[in-house]
Parts: structure tokens; C-alpha cells; sequence
């Protein structure tokens, strides 16, 4: 019998995710009933919009259950079926679990990938999955940039925010990027061509506006948000004209138990005429083809570079996707299961 | 020798404004220079927005200087002329001060108006000026409310919140209107025909939460945002999916000493894909004349009212101003000041 090892959530955390919130346990795996099949996961997307769904707040997605497995994106092989669509051996992408066997209900997200054109299957859950076409559609659909402006990103160096700096480059706009640490920074002038990189960690608020003045002195036009906090305020304190800002994620507070920070330099937007547009990549599904060949174009011809950060083993799940937070990670950041 | 009575601001005030940031002096009138007129102030508009031109913070505009009069829109006839475009007589209004005789150098927002037509020349100061505009042009046009949704508006008994939901109503939408004290809820029913009233006095976030949410189970599609503070994170926790903020005032933190509030719950805007917009009426200079005649028609039609809150006399200014942060005020708040 096979044994199916699952990365449950137990508890919800209360601020940051402690190790006793999850339990990896051994289960049997039964074969698919019909209409459905069994996935063997080989790579799993650790993202920060997991914490979320381990909340029981109000979202866009159900928290995940207590006692289920921690969801998340995951591409691997058909392992046995029992529908016609999809057969033993079919590589297939799709919103499963941590855990070694996922038992998958075709329809929703789950779609087969080609792995014979990429360098490695778990590009579909980098430039070719939600962090890819979160970059592309997020930039360019809501942020709206136009050459010759100032596109400001936080979270730079991570899985989203490396490939918007990139697309904006690309779409011949000026780029700032905001990291912490000076490695990162490094990566972000290095790899990523931004024109400018600033180390937010030491900074107070107002050293951070100011070094964001420094850098775009007639101020930024386009922001796409991924932090919150003091790096959003200092952003909204340095708004051009009819400036748009791409709220994409909050990291710094999913594990903020004392609550939401939100935009206390809101009032800016009417200073400056700004829009702030909440965005979801789920919206952009019938598109996902035009933006993936885009971003297939870029990589062929040298213009977009992707890192991927890749954790070994389903027993590293906890400390792996602990390092969103810390930012230990070096681009996006993935957990292979299937070794 | 003419004597013109004129409000300093003569301190920045630190939260509310103390009686001692201000003062009424009297200073001896010269007659205009070449290419400048005087214009007798007859009514000047009291607004959030003058507390911000207070503060030093930087802004739309620039800080009013100290030892200078508050700056206000006024309506007025001119009282001497030394270019040729304004005569004697003629009435006038713009962005002038608080002072018996403003010195006005044409251009900007200077324009003459005809009261023939109107009840009372302070409507150029409510119904068809800034406020009555800002409600037509933010609603419609940042908005962009559909027959059949929900808007929700606060501050929803003042100036702009009036007519914000009587415009709505006229539109066709559902309105549900936030303001404080049983009184003016009942003119929100009454006069302002809105659907719901909330009294938000006495309430927590979360009671303010829910009983926004049992007056529209679906959510709000669009909400008009004047207040800020508990009131718009009650209103963030409701939006139905792809709802429109309009980002109006912030009247409850422009006192704050201790920094801004702004929106705790922007992550809510993520969630349901909802876009903050910063809206200042200034943009559809333009546009005036075509707002002002649909507010007419609907005025003349019976379709809107506007209250005028109109006190009397300079020496009154600082209390009149006031009454907008305590909520005194029924209706836009004017200060007449030729008596």
C-alpha cells in the first residue's frame, strides 16, 4: 500500500506560523474513484498568500480546513486515473496540498503543462504560473505603466516583484526596486536590471520616503505593492501626478496578530490624484495563454531572468515557507517533493 | 479710509484647531493696483479641506502662510476695479480669504457668476460650487455607479455627502448613508431620500461592520468616502466585488496630532479586485458649467435639495469652522460675511 505523506494545518497561527500549527502525517493512499485521478506532486509553490488561507478571515478563497493539508500550487504526474481526460504520466499543474499524493477533481486551475519546452517543470509555478502572470497581468493591465515613467517595487527581489522590475525595464520605464539586505539589492542592479535598489532594513519611515525622493525626485508613477507598511506609506509620500498603485500583497502584516496596518498615507492619493487597484491574478484565467507566451518570448531571448529558490523534501515545508518572511529566500520560493 | 477685517492664521494648529491659531485683525484697505479688483466678501465657504491648507504637511496647494488670512472660497460683488474685465457691482466668486475685501488678481478659479437665477448667491458656495460638484463629478465619473447597486456614502448629512446620495438616487442605485446622531439621520430619510440611514455614534468597527452588512447583504458596489478612520475600514470589510471607493476627505484625522489613521482594511481591496480612487475636484475645472446645469435642472425639477448652514458674521469664523468637526453643522457650512 502506498503511503501518502501530508503537510496538515492544525492550528490556526495566531501573528507568524509556529511549527506545532502543522503536522506531517502518514496516510494510505486509495486509488481515484471515478471522475477523478491521483497526482504525484513533484513541486509545490510556497507563497505568502498561504498564510492567508490560514486564517479564518473573510477572503477571497476558503481558509483552508483544520486538519486538511496546507494548500497550495503544485505541478507533478498523472500517477493512476480514473477519468478519460487525463492519463498515467500526464504532467499537470493545479491548486492541490503539500503532500506527496494529491487526489484531483479536473476543472477549476488544474490544466496539463508541456514540461518538454521548459527548463524545469517547476517553472510553471514560477515565470509560467500565478508569480509570472501575476507580474505580467498586475504591471502592465492595472499599473497601466507608459515609457519614460517611474515603476517602484517592493518586494523586489522576490518571485513577483523580480519579474515586474524586469517587464518594466523591458517596457522601457525607469525602475526602483525596494529589498532588504544588501545581497539582494546586489541581485536587484545585478539580474534584474533595476536603475536603482534600495535596502529598506535600518530605515525608519521617513529615511525610506527620503531615499525613495532621492531616487525619483519627480516622484514615482506607477507602485506595485507587495510589502505594506512603512514601505507602502513611504511609497504613498511619493506619488507623481495621477500616480496608480498595484496592490498585490501585505506581506508585512499576514503575520501582524495586532491587526491590519493598512495605508495610513492614503490621503496622498487624493493629493495626487492616485487609484489604488486591489489585484488577483484569478481574474486574468482566460488570458493566462497571451501572458505565458509573452513571458516565454522574454526568457528565449535573454530579456527575463527567473530564480527560483528550491527547498528539498516535504518534512522542509514548515522552515521553507517560513523564509517568505525572514527573506532568506532568493527568488521565488519552491518546495520539490518528489525526489 | 476703508477698513477691512481680515482672520489670520497666525499659528499652525497641532490636532483641533485652538481659537488662539487665529486673529481677527482690522488693516486699512488700499485701493487695487493695475490689473487687480476688490471684491467685498458677501459669503465664504467653511470646508474640511481649509484644516489641511492649515497644516504645513505638503499637499495640493501650498500651506496658507502664517499671518495671512484662511483661505476660502468667497462670493462677493466688486467693490473697486483696476482691470477692465470687472466692474463695480459685478458678482463675483474664487478662491480668496476670510476678509471683508480680498485683493483678487484675475485668473484661476475667478469667475463671474449670475445670482439672478439663484436663490441666494451662497450657492455658489454649495449646491453649484465645489461641493455640489465634487459630489456630481466624484460619484459619476470616479464612481461610476450603475442603476441597481449600492452606494454607500459618509458624512452623508454634509455638503457633498447630501447630494452625493440624492445623485445616486436620482441614478438609480440603492443608497445607504453613515452619519452621526439621530437628527441628521433622519434627515438623510427624510430629505435626502436614502434608503438606509446608520447612526455611527456609539458604535464599534464591528457594529458599524455589521450593520452596514445588514443593509446591504450583497455588499457595496461604490462607496463615497468623506470620513475615513473606523468608518472606512467598516466600509472596506463590506464591498461587494469589483467596488469603486471614492476617496473624497478624511475629515476624522485631519485633527489626529498623532498621525494618520488612513485604511487599515486595503486588503480588502485585493480580495474583491475593488480600486481606491483620490478624487479633488480641481480636475474638472473644465467640466464645471455641464455639472452645474445638470445640478440645476435637478434642483428646479425638485430632485435635490441642498441645506445651506449659514452663520453670520467674521468675528464668528473660528465657531462657525469648527461646527464641521463637530458635527454642529446642518447642511454646507457658510459664513456670511457682509451683513
Amino acid at each position: 500500500m502506498t503511503i501518502n505523506r501530508r503537510f496538515l494545518l492544525v492550528r490556526r497561527p495566531n501573528g507568524a506560523p509556529v511549527a506545532a500549527d502543522f503536522s506531517l502525517i502518514e496516510a494510505p493512499l486509495a486509488p481515484p474513484p471515478p471522475g477523478k485521478f491521483i497526482l504525484r506532486n513533484h513541486f509545490a509553490s510556497l507563497d505568502p498568500a498561504q498564510r492567508g488561507w490560514m486564517s479564518d478571515e473573510p477572503s477571497y478563497m476558503p481558509p483552508i480546513p483544520l486538519g486538511e493539508p496546507v494548500r497550495a500550487t503544485t505541478v507533478g504526474r498523472v500517477e493512476s486515473s480514473a477519468c478519460p481526460e487525463y492519463a498515467p504520466g500526464d504532467w499537470v499543474m493545479g491548486l492541490n496540498a503539500l503532500e506527496d499524493f494529491s487526489l484531483v477533481t479536473p476543472g477549476g486551475f488544474t490544466a496539463k503543462v508541456d514540461v518538454s519546452k521548459v527548463a524545469s517543470p517547476s517553472q510553471f509555478l514560477s515565470v509560467f504560473g500565478a508569480v509570472g502572470l501575476t507580474a505580467y497581468f498586475g504591471l502592465l493591465e492595472a499599473g497601466q505603466p507608459q515609457a519614460g515613467e517611474t515603476v517602484l517595487v517592493s518586494g523586489a527581489a522576490g518571485g513577483v516583484g523580480s519579474v515586474v522590475g524586469q517587464i518594466a525595464k523591458i517596457k522601457g520605464c525607469r525602475t526602483i526596486g525596494i529589498a532588504g539586505g544588501p545581497a539582494k539589492c546586489r541581485r536587484l542592479l545585478e539580474e534584474y536590471h533595476f536603475d536603482v535598489a534600495i535596502d529598506y532594513r535600518g530605515k525608519t519611515l521617513q529615511q525610506l520616503s527620503a531615499a525613495i525622493a532621492a531616487a525619483a525626485p519627480r516622484g514615482v508613477n506607477v507602485i506595485f505593492e507587495n510589502v505594506g507598511g512603512d514601505i507602502l506609506d513611504a511609497g504613498l509620500q511619493n506619488l507623481a501626478m495621477r500616480a496608480r498603485i498595484v496592490l498585490c500583497g501585505l506581506i508585512s502584516e499576514y503575520n501582524n496578530a495586532a491587526g491590519h496596518v493598512g495605508a495610513r498615507n492614503v490621503w496622498q492619493l487624493i493629493v495626487k490624484r492616485a487609484t489604488m487597484h486591489g489585484f488577483l491574478i484569478a481574474d486574468y484565467v482566460p488570458r493566462f495563454a497571451e501572458g505565458a507566451a509573452q513571458l516565454g518570448l522574454w526568457m528565449a531571448e535573454g530579456r527575463l531572468h527567473v530564480d527560483e529558490h528550491i527547498d528539498v523534501g516535504l518534512e522542509n515545508a514548515y522552515a521553507a515557507f517560513m523564509k517568505l518572511f525572514s527573506g532568506e529566500n532568493q527568488g521565488k520560493m519552491v518546495l520539490k517533493i518528489a525526489t
